[in-house]
């Protein structure tokens, strides 16, 4: 088949600990950026919506049905996509095959989430309930926990060290003061990572990112459409996605994510790339060793070798392969359903050359790597200039 | 694009009041019994699965990791669809999506809900979320209201009675002995459900449907797959979806639902067809009213003569469209996310033929209309033999 299907617009709201409004307006907020990012693009033209959210951090039900209504575009098909933090790659996975399959020709993929919606006891006991309540959750399982296990484990399989880990977040400081939208705008030094307090050993407080609200949207339309609407396609040529056990004692190894490895090989076979074509990368950094993780993952480097990629600094703009020269989760910050969206606009800026201060020069070919928990769900979306 | 797509296995658990077990092995039955029902199909052959509930009715967050790692579905992928009611249909028109698109071959739809997971008072105060939570849900809109006001509007406009709304309960009733998935099996009389307590006025308690534990599995496979697998592949030629205003103050009419007039519209469309050609059909009776707005939304009879088609038993087997013949939602029950898919198992084995004392002779078109909420979401599937 040789339905080319592209990004014609992108809209983000700042990120922040508190957003203020309802999470119709914080859609809204995205969808109009997205609708005025390009040049021939008129909300009517959009065919359908896909809402993507961790619905359970919501107050108000079934949320497409509010956000659809609210922007204006019923009739037009809408439904909820859920994949906890992959959520907004699944919707864009989704737009791919609406228009892919003929039904739809342009689709508005539209993440958010509200942390600030529920008090901060109810939202963690709601992250709890990720894990499998029946045999997991009642042990305390939290995010930094899992995390931390992995990071652990990675220390003592391949030598990886906790500044190593504070490196990642360091970098992420250092590209996150250019990100007008990113929750954390500060360089963080190594030192300040490694004396921050503990949060799960060997995690930090910096080396976690944080909660927060926030929208974004992806406008995606096939060839014809696109090249009607907009003179900076950018193609989306690869969509893997792929699952783990949700259930840590399912798993061959904690070293790795095989969700992401997985959805990984997908999207290299699909794009017919391999590691090293990757111009710009927007990996999921919710903890400095997920970043490593994904560095491995994704071939960017050998299996082990993620903490040598990062102390060699292959990862920053005039390295092998940028990752998350927009400040990554750590310093944007994590609006769950809205974080797939997020990455992925700052791809299409970086290959239409439109990414200011950290654009990555001549750019052609960029992957977003997006997971959903602990590595239950994994997201690797390609893009071409 | 000349790529069919067919249901080639269906599945579905008995719908009870409280089904003692966990969503896990719910959803394990219902695939279970999908795989066992196609003739040369395999659980290895699922190269995705899409799960589909309302989750807030749920202990477990992000429930599509759980079940497809008790399923053993993994590294495959998956993750949650949701439009309330009608999540398995937009299931569905996925998996079609997915193999059009030539993104997968075989695609298992999975939807559940168990209503027996929380407890009544906090299942109702989720439902009542289902309206917009800022400026509806205050005022006390739960389900039962919602339809009660669409009934009244369309006896004060057409002249529909109570007795004509008894009239569907009775049918239901009638076919639901038949049906041993069913939760209720009784023939109800006219004067019985006339007499029954009052709800919201003018609906009575045999009006309403009644929440359900429940599991639904379809799985689709493309046409040169199929042909291998079964020997009775059932095609999908329409795959309608349309949203409506989720406030009702929004809406120009509430003597239907303009979603369902929506999505059947691009139904029939898609596949070259008109109302008179459907030979049986399963439509959302979650109220007695629903029915009859389903007949006029759907084209069966002409707007405000609904009331007249079951009067003169048009609906019944041996009438001109034959509806719910497995009893409808208000005798099986209304496991949320699994509602559709169990829906499309009924349509599935009367198109086989496998419909036992409920056959309608020579059925080779059908029809499922499902619908979420009070009208914001309407999908319609036509399939053929």
């Amino acid at each position: 088949m040789s339905r080319k299907i592209a990004v014609v617009g992108v809209g983000q709201t700042a990120f922040t600990r508190s957003c203020g409004i309802s999470i119709r307006e914080l859609c809204f907020e995205a969808f109009k950026e997205a609708v005025d990012d390009c040049e021939n693009l008129s909300p009517k033209d959009v065919d359908a919506s896909i809402i993507c959210s961790a619905p359970e951090y919501d107050k108000q039900r079934t949320p497409a049905g509010l956000i659809t209504e609210y922007l204006g575009l019923n009739p037009k098909p809408t439904f909820l996509a859920e994949a906890i933090c992959a959520s907004s790659s699944v919707g864009t996975r989704l737009a791919w095959s609406f228009i892919k399959a003929g039904l739809h020709r342009t689709v508005a993929v539209i993440g958010f989430q509200k942390m600030s919606e529920l008090a901060s006891a109810e939202s963690q006991e709601r992250m709890l309930r990720g894990a499998d309540v029946m045999w997991e959750s009642p042990f305390g399982s939290m995010m930094p926990a899992y995390y931390a296990m992995f990071a652990r484990a990675h220390m003592h399989t391949y030598g990886t060290t906790e500044e190593q880990m504070a490196k990642v977040k360091a970098k992420s400081g250092k590209y996150s003061v250019l990100n007008p939208k990113a929750m954390f705008r500060k360089e963080v030094a190594v030192e300040s990572v490694l004396k921050s307090r503990v949060i799960t050993s060997p995690l930090k407080l910096f080396d976690c990112c944080a909660n927060a609200d926030g929208a974004s949207c992806l406008i995606l339309s096939d060839a014809d459409s696109a090249k009607k609407m907009t003179d900076t396609p950018v193609w989306i040529t690869g969509v893997g996605l792929a699952s783990g056990s949700l259930s840590l004692g399912a798993r061959d190894t904690v070293t790795s994510l095989s969700c992401a490895t997985d959805a990984a090989d997908e999207a290299y076979k699909m794009a017919n790339l391999s590691p090293k074509d990757i111009d710009v990368a927007e990996v999921h950094d919710c903890f400095t060793i997920a970043e490593i993780l994904a560095y491995e993952d994704l071939g960017f480097c050998p299996r082990g070798q993620g903490g040598k990629l990062i102390d060699e600094e292959e990862t920053y703009i005039g390295g092998q392969t940028p990752v998350n020269v927009d400040g990554g989760l750590l310093s944007k910050g994590h609006p769950i359903g809205a974080t797939g969206g997020s990455q992925m606009r700052t791809i299409v800026m970086q290959l239409r050359g439109d990414a200011g201060k950290t654009q990555v020069e001549g750019a052609e070919t960029g992957l977003v790597h997006n997971i959903g928990g602990i590595g239950v769900y994994g997201a690797v979306t390609i893009f071409r200039r």
